[in-house]
């Protein structure tokens, strides 16, 4: 499965959960295999231009000791999920499709997004290239 | 993997969640692969009788805007997760077992549930069933 | 894939969650299949000495009803997950690993972990250990 693409469905649109995708993502890429990623409900919100260095929240039960802690690591020098993806797409082959139904509900447009962002697809063209790769839902 | 099912240990309790899960079933449904969907927890709930038609609301992420925006879609004609998956069913092959661990849980009988679901099963029979495809935990 | 292990990358920390993981897992070992569970973020922070045993609360959706079902199956004697967890771990090949970055951004050390967890390991170490096995991000 070392040639098969690692293929996640990005859904959340925490901090925390876009952060772990990232680190996912980044992790695979490293060892020289492709990543897809489909981005669909809130963590297609999240890359919106406008919205992409926002402040997005945490996860429930972070808690207000763990929002503490992920706010001083980020103090501490730990890169944001936005910035560890643009560095590990510049480093391996990571391609990041907007759900088409998505953009639809949340009344998004193409141009509205960031460059982090490859293109738009549905579900089936999803399916296609994810081959006999892993898929995470995120 | 083509011939290999998709697997859906669904979990989330929230219509975006949901959504997301018959949109993924759907659209392997669409291109000719069997999914299995095994419901947990707050899923499960979900899909008694008398929860299905409810509004159980989104991820805390939605947030207020986010909200407004799914109100919108469903106003516009976008069809609940329900509606989704059962138009699913009609056209592909879904499987829907309960867990039965949660069924305990929850002291829901199989009586209780909406006819989507075909059975109640435990964790064992549901990973000899999903033999070699994705399995995704939403 | 029978003979590939199940892979959990396991993120989230509310009770029920982590229940739901511990069941996949125990049900992976119950085949004869070694299980994998890597620890980020707020799973990470449960398995500390002394966090594992505390009440960590449910997803948001379980509510004032879900949550009392939930009290009710612990008091007729549904184990926690961390005991799941542990009688699983007796019977099967459950390995548990922190993942180095989320040790960091938590602040945890590995003196801190309950002996449930195994070691420390970054997320390629990850990858290599998954092999073609499923991965679930619970």
């Amino acid at each position: 499965m070392d040639d098969e693409p690692l293929n996640i469905v990005l859904f959340s649109g925490t901090e925390d959960r876009l952060q772990a995708a990232a680190v996912m993502a980044s992790g695979a890429a490293a060892l020289g295999r492709k990543v897809n990623i489909f981005l669909q409900y809130w963590a297609l919100d999240a890359f919106r231009k406008d919205r992409i260095s926002a402040s997005l929240g945490l996860a429930p039960e972070a808690g207000e000791r763990g929002a503490t802690l992920v706010r001083e690591a980020a103090a501490a020098g730990q890169q944001p999920w936005h910035a560890t993806l643009r560095v590990a797409k510049e480093l391996g082959e990571i391609d990041i499709q907007a759900c088409s139904l998505s953009m639809d509900v949340l009344k998004i447009e193409e141009q509205d997004l960031d460059a982090l962002v490859d293109g738009v697809e549905g579900v089936t063209a999803f399916y296609l290239n994810a081959g006999d790769g892993h898929i995470l839902f995120i």
